[in-house]
């Protein structure tokens, strides 16, 4: 299952906000039409949105080509790209590879140059995931097969398979997987709707839970091990993830359950030291208030939306990447396989 | 503000499950009508559901008046109400005083009887609740003035003033209240609706969040204490409260947050040695996999759906009764407490 295709010029979204019940797929063919498409988390799931901005920069390199201001556009465009969302590091690191080939690329071979780096980002992406889901499986086999995980990490945050949800996978493949517990993850709903969509395709058991369920859940003793995506990792393992994640490693470590996160090198942001450091998107109060357009609150009733939070390395048992599982200390390991990635 | 009117023969209930956006009273003449609305939640919070259920009870007695096998009707409708919801013990030591008041009472003198008692239940709550407020500001203002809450525990599920929220009532009429965080509390969302209702109208200042982004308010530093209402109370001061309840102890305990309950004496359950011995409802999943009747997840997709969840006392700085503050070992400041209650 994929939730992007590509042909030069275009990208094309299935619009995640009108999932599980509606499958809609919209083309867009201009770099300010990608950014629109992730600020509105048409996609999300920090390597979908690199993905999608390589292919959204592509698109408007064809969009432009001939005009003599071709490369000046397209910085401003990427300029724009980056900032639709400012937590993922993905979407920039994207963004980088595909200003470096613009670099190195003359003017009447930048559409194709373009187009060919973002095909091989998104091809990168799945066979990177199948790398993460082998080591995260070998890795999580020893603690049980009854996994918790929280919003969506699957095809559907990815170009195909997924991190966190590409491990879950990997362990089923294997027949050791048991069940799954799915934070619903408001307020966007993405386990409820996006990763038990998945699920329930490849005939995996679960259950939703409400999220603030995960706690008990862990003290009945249903959970061996909690397994997360992430969207930014810092020099010392801190991570930013969706809103939520760090009440679960918090809850992991009470309760002496292995916490791992799982997500490809092009995540690690090693430029940053801590996670102090990572830009927290706070998104508007309606996304809390409203759920399907209709209030849940008062009339003009406030709220904080803030949608991610930074998990201290220290709470984390460690980071499945595509080349190998980092431990504590995160400032050596994480380093370690940075170096392993020759991209 | 009163969710809750009476008179001989008959209770009155507004709607939970229909505000904040609709205001809708329901009158109800017989037990089963009454125990239906408690199952159905249309009135909730454990003090609330103690008093509809002695009016309840005092309805069936008008509604049967002269029948001969009034006692053994009254008999059988208390055993419905009573198993209505299981977790809350307030509904059944309500019952336990309406019975008793029907073994001393002669045939004629029934309904009336249980009248009078029932109104003696709903008054007490309310000055109740009042000395409950006041030992918990005295407490709780030695912390500082921003206050973490989780459900519903004002008006909406007492008679009036609430016990967790008078608490905050309490310190907002002292002037010593800044800021209230309000769970949404998935998944009836009691703190969206109904929370956040009773506090806009009292003009307390309060920003509503995500279930899961409680952790996170606590690491950034934006929560002085975190105080939350009670279901049922064991010996040794284990806590059954709304899911999500025992998250936020853990939670809090790990930010060094000091973590009250505030509960009426009618909450403790000094025959229960501890947590483990509380029957945990389970509701239908299609709570938790539906929202305003709209599905979140896909079609058959399936889900646990704990209503509560039990909080060990451990994890409790302090138990706020209208008879003071219960601090560790609860085994001990409980059974003093419940000696000074005369009722």
């Amino acid at each position: 299952m994929r939730a992007i295709r590509w042909a030069q010029g275009q990208v094309e979204l299935l619009d995640q906000t009108k999932l599980p019940h509606e499958s809609v797929w919209e083309t867009f063919t201009s770099a300010d039409e990608v950014a629109a498409a992730i600020r509105d988390m048409k996609v999300r799931g920090a390597p979908a949105i690199g993905a999608a901005a390589a292919f959204g920069l592509a698109a408007e390199a064809c969009r432009l080509q001939g005009d003599p201001q071709l490369r000046e556009k397209l910085h401003a465009a990427a300029t724009r790209l980056r900032s639709a969302r400012p937590t993922a590091v993905n979407l920039a690191q994207a963004l980088d590879a595909m200003l470096a080939v613009l670099e190195q690329t003359a003017d009447d071979a930048i559409a194709d140059a373009l187009y060919a780096k973002a095909v091989a980002i998104a091809d990168a992406d799945v066979a990177t995931n199948r790398r993460i889901g082998a080591f995260g499986a070998d890795v999580i086999a020893q603690h049980g097969g009854r996994i918790l995980t929280h919003c969506n990490t699957g095809s559907l945050a990815t170009v195909e398979y997924g991190t966190a949800l590409g491990v879950i996978r990997a362990l089923h493949e294997r027949g050791i997987l048991d069940h799954v517990y799915v934070d619903e993850t408001r307020p966007y709903l993405q386990g409820a709707r996006l990763t038990a969509y998945e699920l329930a395709e490849e005939g995996i058991p679960f259950d939703i839970i409400t999220d603030s369920t995960a706690g008990y859940a862990m003290a009945q003793g249903w959970v061996d091990a909690v397994v997360v995506g992430a969207d930014r990792i810092a020099r010392n393992g801190d991570t930013a993830n969706k809103i939520g994640t760090y009440t679960l490693a918090v809850l992991a470590q009470y309760h002496g359950i292995p916490f791992y996160v799982a997500a490809p090198t092009t995540t690690l942001d090693l430029a940053t030291s801590t996670g102090r450091d990572i830009p927290i998107e706070e998104r508007h109060a309606n996304e809390v208030t409203h759920i399907f357009g209709r209030p849940i609150a008062p009339n003009g009733a406030s709220a904080r939306h803030l949608a991610f939070d930074v998990t201290p390395g220290e709470l984390i048992t460690g980071i499945i990447t595509e080349w190998g599982v980092a431990k504590p200390p995160y400032i050596e390991s994480l380093t370690e396989i940075a170096k392993r990635d020759c991209r």
